[in-house]
Parts: structure tokens; C-alpha cells; sequence
């Protein structure tokens, strides 16, 4: 298992690299291609994480577990149902999530396992899903809820989840997990607020990437946001929302106080 | 007015250029910023249009013509309705539309303005919309119209619009228009289908740039397609969908027999 990051260095300039311990060992090349170390570790207080990838696009799932389904009363559906993210929405672990400008409604946050691409995929067969998988990394897929169903005859899945930092993504990029003997466990200032386990998800990352590459072309960066389970719900201003899964670690975003 | 285009050479190289009449003036740099002439001229016979752009994005409106809202009994929406296409659908200009394997149902076609962004977008006046608009193109928003609505719970805009080869774009990218004045005119195998003129957009292009900035960050390539009017249809196999804009040209690309 290799943990694979974006950084921002104390000089201001940016790079990646794999995160041992607290320690960042800097690569160079393409981070989903060929790479090698430049010879340069970074301790912890002199580097700052950024987002792991810049994804093209992030393609989230809507009702992807069995107990949300049952929850709101929803029959599993057959194929993934998934609406597109802007890639711009990126952020990286402790950067503040921010309200839109003139915004006032609620704005809900949602835990979820990250898939991060790292081939071209088109029309893949189930079998050869994995071998394009780059990785895995938490999400926060953050919403302003009020947006979402405002307009009667049109649900605003793409404007209500595009914001600049509402894409939360982090704090790196696991390349192996045991996904279905994990859980996304999501914290409010420390208090638990979800705690599901990825064996309960209705697609399997596998099963994504090969029935949604044959929906549309993923590219290397890209995030497949795997969908929520049940226990999301709002930000208060200054809170700070903490989505984990063991063996990829914790990111962390504060909602930003009104006016911060 | 400069009609950007990218192109195949015949040697298989891609470039960008300028048309000038039947001839493709090469140019390097970058289409959104520097750029300057090789030296190369290229007849037509010597290069192929490729989609004018390579977009991270496709802004896909719904709703956003007077005529057509009022056909379908909807109000006018206070803020744009958008949904996000893949930008890896894009398709030029005598590219094939590919039917998705193992879709058998409606394929649609839809007549729009294309708008082309040049620079970063994030928080922008109107005032400061236009200097941020590269130009303009005619766009084919292809739907696979059975999926839209297969699912009682979720309308699958994305998914049944990202296809590839579902987001035909060109013929090339017209840096200025008198949109107010201009006509989409599709025509299939030479058979008028919509006419409709620009002026009756809900949101004009200007405004669509600086509501959609403030809701997401628009990144030099990407692209809005502005909505269809009264016309859309289905599209058999074999046919020629003709998209044009006066002053822009025309955008033709045919749906490949089955098994084509």
C-alpha cells in the first residue's frame, strides 16, 4: 500500500509525492504514470497537503447503499444512477470549505470513498476495472441543499454541488484497500455522525468503473465519489467535518464561520 | 472575427490554426493566450477539423428559450438550469455520433449556441462576462433520450448526454458574433428541422458566464451550450445532423448505421 499526495512546500511551490509516517518522500514524473524519487523528504512542517488529484471530473453516485435505499424507500437501482461534479470544486484536507457568496441556506455534508482513476477507461469488462483503479480517498461531498430542488422541474445536482471547495477530497491517495471490510466514519467536531460500512455499497468500485466507463470516458484524475449511506446532514458555520476510513486516513474541512 | 479550428494533418499530426476561407493558417502557442503563425498554410485537402476545443466541461443548459418554455408550459427559470456533459463526449465537425453499445432506443438531437471560454471564470460581473468569452461554436447536445427518464427517482441527464461522440462541436470557433442577430438552423439530410433565432434566449451569453461563474469555475475550453428551442428531435440512423450559425459555419456529423 502506497499513500500517494499533492503538496504545497513552505517556498510556495507544489509537488507530490508518497507520505511515510509524517514524513512526504517528493517523486517526479506523472503521478499515474511513471515516477521516481527526487531524493528530497519533507517533514510535517514543511509541506502542506493539497487535494491528492486534480480530477477532470467527479462522477457521484446517488443511492449506491442498501440502508440509505431502504431508509428513504427506494428500490436498489439497476444500473448507477450518478450526476457530474465540476473537477473545479476540489479541495484538499484543512482547506476551509466556503459558503457561496449570497447563499444563506443549509449546507449539508456527505461522507463517502473516493475512487481515483488512473487509465483511460472505455467500456471496460468488469475484470479489467481494477487494473485502472489508481487508488482510493475520502470524500466530502458537500451540497447547498436549498439549491438542490429550488427549481420544481429541474433538480440542480450539478449547481448545488459545483461551489469551489465543496468537492473535499483526501487526505491522500491509498493504493491498495480492503474496501469491503472498511468503514466511512464521519466526525462534527468530534461527534460521530455516520459510520457505515462499504460492504453495504449496491455497486462495488469494480462494477463503477466498468458500467460507467461505457457511459462516458474517465480519465486519469478523475473521482468516482461512491455515494452516501445513511446519517449526512448540515454544516453549522465554524464546524469542522472529519470523513475517515481506515488506511487512507482523515480529511478534515471546516466550514468557514459567515463572513470568514 | 477569427475562425479558430484545431485539425489532423495528413501525416496524423494535430495542430490549431486560423481558417481563412477553404485554408487552415497554422498557428502555435495557445489558442486561449499567446499565439503566433508558423509559417504553414495547409489547403483543404491536407487537414481535417477536429473539435475546435477540447473542453473539461460542457455547461449544458436546459430551459433557457422563451418559445420553447412557453410549448412546454414552463415558466422561466430566475437563475440558469444547467447540467454538466462530460467533456470527453466532444466531437467535431464529420465525426460520426456513435449509438452506445447495447442502447437500442432514442437518439436526439439538439440544436445550440456554443459558448467557448478564454480565461479563468470565477465571480464575474456581468460587465466583465464578455472579455472572458473566447467565441462561439455550434453545438450538437446529443441525448440518448430513453435513459433520460428510465429511472422514476433520478433523471440521468448526465449520463444520457455524455456519450462519447454525443457532444458534437465546430466547425470551428468564431471570436466574435452578433449572436442578437444570428439563427440556429439545423437541418437533417438537408431538410429544415429548427430555425430559431438567438434573440429569444432567457439567458443571453454574457449573462450565462457571469450566473454559471458564480456557481462553479469555468476554465479556459469549456464550453456552455446554451439550450435548443422548439425542433429537437430523433435522429435515424444513417442521417446527417447539420448544425449552423451564420457567421460561425456549419457543424455536420451523421449517426453511423448499426454495426457501422
Amino acid at each position: 500500500m502506497t499513500l500517494w499526495a499533492r503538496f504545497r512546500a513552505e517556498d510556495g511551490g507544489t509537488g507530490f509525492g508518497v507520505l511515510q509516517g509524517s514524513q512526504l518522500v517528493e517523486q517526479q514524473g506523472e503521478m499515474f504514470g511513471a515516477t521516481h524519487a527526487t531524493g528530497r523528504i519533507l517533514a510535517q512542517h514543511e509541506y502542506t497537503l493539497l487535494s491528492p488529484c486534480e480530477p477532470g471530473k467527479i462522477v457521484a453516485l446517488w443511492n449506491n447503499f442498501h440502508a440509505l435505499a431502504a431508509k428513504i424507500g427506494k428500490a436498489a437501482p439497476s444500473h448507477p444512477l450518478f450526476f457530474i461534479k465540476s473537477g473545479t470544486s476540489s479541495a484538499g484536507t484543512h482547506e476551509p470549505i466556503r459558503r457561496p457568496a449570497g447563499y444563506t441556506g443549509k449546507i449539508v455534508f456527505e461522507g463517502e470513498l473516493g475512487i481515483v482513476i488512473g487509465k483511460p477507461c472505455r467500456n471496460l469488462a468488469l475484470t479489467d476495472a481494477g487494473r485502472h483503479i489508481f487508488g482510493y480517498t475520502c470524500v466530502n461531498d458537500v451540497t447547498a441543499h436549498d439549491i438542490l430542488n429550488e427549481n420544481a422541474d429541474f433538480p440542480q445536482w450539478a449547481r448545488s454541488k459545483s461551489f469551489d471547495t465543496f468537492g473535499c477530497l483526501g487526505p491522500c491517495i491509498a493504493t491498495d484497500l480492503n474496501w469491503s471490510a472498511s468503514s466511512v466514519v464521519v466526525r462534527l467536531d468530534g461527534v460521530e455522525r455516520q459510520n457505515y460500512p462499504l460492504a453495504d455499497m449496491i455497486f462495488s468500485p469494480e462494477e463503477l468503473v466498468s458500467r460507467i466507463s461505457h457511459d462516458l470516458t474517465l480519465l486519469p484524475g478523475d473521482v468516482i465519489a461512491c455515494g452516501t449511506s445513511i446519517g449526512a446532514g448540515s454544516i453549522k458555520a465554524g464546524v469542522s467535518v472529519e470523513v475517515s476510513i481506515a488506511g487512507v486516513g482523515a480529511l478534515v474541512n471546516r466550514l468557514l464561520p459567515d463572513g470568514g
